[in-house]
């Protein structure tokens, strides 16, 4: 058996296309589909392909492939990943050993094979069944940005958000996979100079490029999971669109936060990457200054995501997830720090990924500052915020491990839909 | 069979002590609980014992007692409200009309008495397995108070505040049933004159007495629930307790709203009052001033439910709901109507019950006026904040059906424990 995390190459994959493919088996990128006629079940995608993960593993079991540990079968011939989840990091581990091998080794193609599914067959689902979703506010030109922008006099940077990373809970039942349309909000809106707020369709819906980290373990009412142990509940990670009606939350959000100007919709990706893809792809946070309080400290580190935002054909932005202020260790060692228990299936959202440049932001607020500098498309028209037919996707990668080749992340897909006629 | 609306007393229940209690049969308050040595189910309280809903459902299946509806055996015996509530109203009217008739009628007496457990036999669980929770904010003098308070350099009441319930969502994996242990938060707090944020458990521990409301049935991404069809969707009220830590609250709101300072519980009352059983508890809203938006608008109205809450043996205030601004459909029709989708089992809370009155506050933050002026306890000691063993405890009640009698809600007790040891 072979250990994808200390090999300097990725193990050599039997499945043809996968070597080599950023979906290849150094991602091992897990999600759930339903094969044609079927029910929705966990399957691993391999390069254009997917594994039926539980079908190959219950045959395993019954071919003695697969010891007394974790029922891995059980866990994946369910419609969610939250049974997985569930398991925890050594259950996590055992898998990702055991179908690096199903993969890799040539004896073991005569089991997986009849349960490899064309990608294009297959349809996608919602990987987890979300139980809470807290989005962050990690970056720190996003952070700033948006000050300016909405806060013009007040500073820039909320008094808190070098010492802590800031959040709040999101509507988990409106997390929705790549690839659902979203229905343009309708909601009350009212401008600095309008005497009084009105209703209707949101006139500046906008999206925000973010990492989405899947929780899996539980933890009990009281406890706290500390920075160093983090990692034993960090599963992996999505991209997720956390689509924002501007107008709608600059009116909505004082004093407890954004609200309907958020909760219509998240999108996330179909496919989660596991942390244990992405060691390759670590690297040192921005300077901390001032140094954090003791229970935010520890061996933490950022990651090195490369994204890319595209409105229809036109790449309009490249956020780099370097540019996070905070790790995902942070960030959940914060969310428990006042005894708050984690479920399996918890999801947080790293804060839109805006670097310094307007080239590297993740929203179209930042983008067109408010819409007052739209951003022309290849097409030749201009947007400040998103049209009714306009299509959004985001992608990223990483190095591979030892520097050889790409990780992939799934991408995160969805169109605007016009919304729905005034019942008013 | 009798109808429970419009009759105008009560009708008779077998159940000895049932009659002119506030859990009588006018009431029919439903949650989980638990059998010596037997798993959770649905149960009904009546009086001082508990129907195994489901059991006597199913007896009455095969009594043919119950006909071609929905199979509400299936469904209560089940460890959660969950099942029940994705039924939707014309199951919710069947059930309670099935119950009341076996309740009521001495011929069915023999199939239901086996069933009938003690109160004081049974162990009590969360009533729902919440899937998004949402608090409003949503009494005048509460939002006013808190304002004042807390930005005591702006006007106190949120620009929004009278065009729509300012809301925002809460952690649903932590809210807990009554009898919970509260384990004192820890976390940043830095108050104006400190140089730096200190690590700590909290000071200024902190309670809110509202009222949540159960949701069931469903509606998909981009629907929106109007005013006058929110109470398709609204089953019933708990009491709520929404555990406050002030100081952690007032360092990190700005601008994502409440996290940390809420997240670590919210306590609900073990028992769900129908709304069907607070017909009589139906009072007009206070005037609602700037008309509200036309989404707003329709046949609303409020609740008078007169709660009491104690800290330990001393009852510190005895808030009236019929204070709260915004009626419960209003706070539905608002959550949905930028096409945000519901489910069975999504809890919302009114916010803080405050009215005029120091003795009609919901909250320490109020009574004590940020601790500055403390309450006397009947034992002599006094309370800016809460302290290590305090219980606090809320009760309510509001007029039965045709003014006679009381309807009972389920009551709300925590006990707080010391923070945790520190880690670092």
């Amino acid at each position: 058996m072979t250990d994808p995390l200390s090999t300097p190459r990725p193990a050599t994959c039997w499945v043809l296309g996968a070597d080599g493919h950023p979906f290849g088996v150094q991602t091992l990128a897990m999600g759930v589909f339903s094969p044609p006629g079927g029910e929705p079940r966990v399957g691993v995608r391999v390069g254009d392909h997917v594994l039926d993960a539980g079908a190959a593993a219950d045959l395993g079991r019954q071919a003695g492939l697969v010891g007394d540990g974790p029922d891995l079968a059980a866990a994946w011939l369910t419609p969610s990943l939250n049974a997985f989840l569930a398991l925890g990091r050594p259950a996590w581990s055992i898998a990702r050993r055991w179908l690096t091998e199903v993969l890799t080794d040539e004896v073991h193609r005569e089991l997986a094979e009849p349960h490899l599914h064309r990608l294009e067959d297959v349809t996608l689902h919602l990987p987890v069944e979300v139980a809470d979703y807290v989005d962050f506010y990690a970056a720190e030109h996003h952070a700033t940005n948006v000050g300016r922008i909405f806060r013009p006099d007040s500073p820039a940077l909320p008094a808190a958000w070098r010492h802590l990373p800031i959040g709040y809970h999101g509507r988990a039942g409106t997390v929705v996979v790549s690839g659902t349309d979203v229905v343009r909000p309708t909601g009350q809106r009212k401008g600095p100079a309008d005497p009084a707020p009105v209703f209707g369709p949101s006139v500046r819906l906008d999206i925000e490029a973010e990492l989405g980290f899947v929780v899996g373990g539980a933890t009990g009412l009281g406890e706290r999971v500390g920075v160093d142990r983090a990692g034993e509940h960090l599963f992996g990670v999505v991209l997720l669109n956390d689509w924002s009606a501007r107008d709608i939350q600059a009116w909505e959000y004082v004093p407890l936060g954004p609200f309907l100007g958020k909760s219509f919709a998240t999108s996330v990706s179909a496919w989660v990457t596991p942390l244990d893809a992405l060691v390759g792809a670590r690297v040192p946070l921005p300077a901390q200054d001032p140094e954090p309080l003791p229970y935010l400290r520890g061996e933490v580190s950022g990651l090195d995501l490369h994204l890319e935002v595209s409105l229809g054909d036109t790449v309009v932005s490249r956020p780099e997830s370097r540019e996070l202020y905070w790790s995902p260790e942070q960030m959940l060692a914060h969310l428990t720090v006042n005894g708050a228990s984690v479920r399996p299936g918890d999801l947080f959202g790293s804060g839109t990924i805006s670097g310094p440049g307007r080239d590297t932001v993740g929203s179209l607020l930042e983008l067109t500052w408010n819409g007052t500098e739209p951003v022309t498309l290849a097409d030749g028209t201009t947007r400040g915020f998103l049209e009714d037919g306009d299509v959004v996707t985001m992608t990223a990668w990483a190095a591979g491990p030892g520097g050889h080749g790409r990780v992939g992340l799934g991408e995160v897909t969805g169109r605007i839909r016009p919304a729905l006629p005034s019942m008013y």
